[in-house]
């Protein structure tokens, strides 16, 4: 069972067969959101701290830009094509900057290591979505 | 693999061992604020919709705490017992509230009758929780 | 002119004379959920930002709470009080918490100083709210 | 007294001097983001709400955006200038969006008129912010 799925089958104006791996980039993305807020925190009670506030501050913007596109793109009513198309790119931005930075600490916090890994999976779920819609 | 729990096990204040089930407990509350979210847009695309007016601000409020909820709990740094106890509480109640006025729907909507259902999966996991913590 | 006001006065279901003031109550909530932000973020930037873990994580979830809070507490239509009551003690205890922390910074840090005396301001808001609806 | 000009100012890395009208559009983008909320609420009690699905699901979407932003803007350690523009332009076509859709209804209900107004004012909040960072 996958609650997501069953919700969005379940809206009025679903036309579901038109992307029905919705539930999935959705939950990416929001999935990207937890990962950067509890990557910002772990980063926070490490001694070296200091060396981590770039990290934790785009953390902080990929947590709150991720958790704003997995809002937008759970809503099926009445989409609005072009903020929805610059609202991914903003997000997959979020995501690479977030990556970049996070696999420069990757060696030394396995939080940072996980955390990179999951921004570049987020980076490619927006870039599929983006095809998705430009075809 | 699962990414949310790994995370918290590479925290470096973490004793995962004390609640080994945090990361299921964080993904219930987030997954509920999805959910919420879903049931207020496709209540909107409902024909009916203005008999259904309480329901999707119950389900926007709901989405907004649980959101607020799943937030906090992510953080394991110098957590404070008595705002986390308060807001579990918020938390539960906006889950109760909302899955008593998505009944009154659940027959005629679909959507209704699986986030009434997923919200008291999610008062049950606040009071898990809430029982944890009083142990 | 304020913008908040003439909205809720427009509200169709508004009985704005019942609280004529909750537009400062709302706006109050919301200003102190930014300043937790950016709070958390000038502690980022301290060169000791170590011995201000605790005062960051406060920050964060207060900001949460209180973004939380302003969103249910600016919703007008077909408002649960008892939600409404415990979303507001919660808030209440975030703002009192942080505060709490915040002081013991005040000296050091003039960002502290003024989310401080924000967050306490906050706790006075948010018991004038809940003794209105007790009335 | 302005709280979050004197919070900008207190912030270690700050040269307020670069843009000390930043408080101005922080607050202006916040404040379009619950006046966005207020509008999705104030819609949902009009009985032909049926007719204003559109218009909610916009306000909702421009509300989450605008907060992201705010939240995004209000962080002033080691921001990234890429990220912090395709945000910006987002945030902005988020307001013009949901402007129009208001517009449509400005003349039946007092709140969209007031939201359309505080949109197209948010819009050239931002065209504002996109210049001073390009010069």
């Amino acid at each position: 069972m996958n609650t997501l799925r069953d919700m969005l089958a379940a809206h009025p104006e679903s036309d579901f067969s038109r992307n029905n791996n919705l539930h999935n980039t959705v939950e990416a993305i929001a999935s990207c959101a937890r990962v950067c807020t509890s990557c910002a925190d772990a980063c926070l009670a490490e001694p070296m701290v200091a060396d981590l506030a770039r990290c934790i501050r785009l953390n902080l913007d990929c947590a709150d830009i991720c958790h704003a596109t997995s809002q937008v793109l759970t809503r099926q009513t009445a989409t609005d094509p072009a903020l929805w198309r610059e609202l991914i790119n903003a997000c997959r931005t979020a995501c690479q900057v977030c990556a970049e930075e996070c696999e420069r600490h990757a060696d030394m916090h396995e939080h940072c290591r996980i955390c990179a890994e999951h921004c570049r999976e987020c980076v490619q779920v927006c870039d599929t979505l983006l095809q998705t819609v430009a075809a």
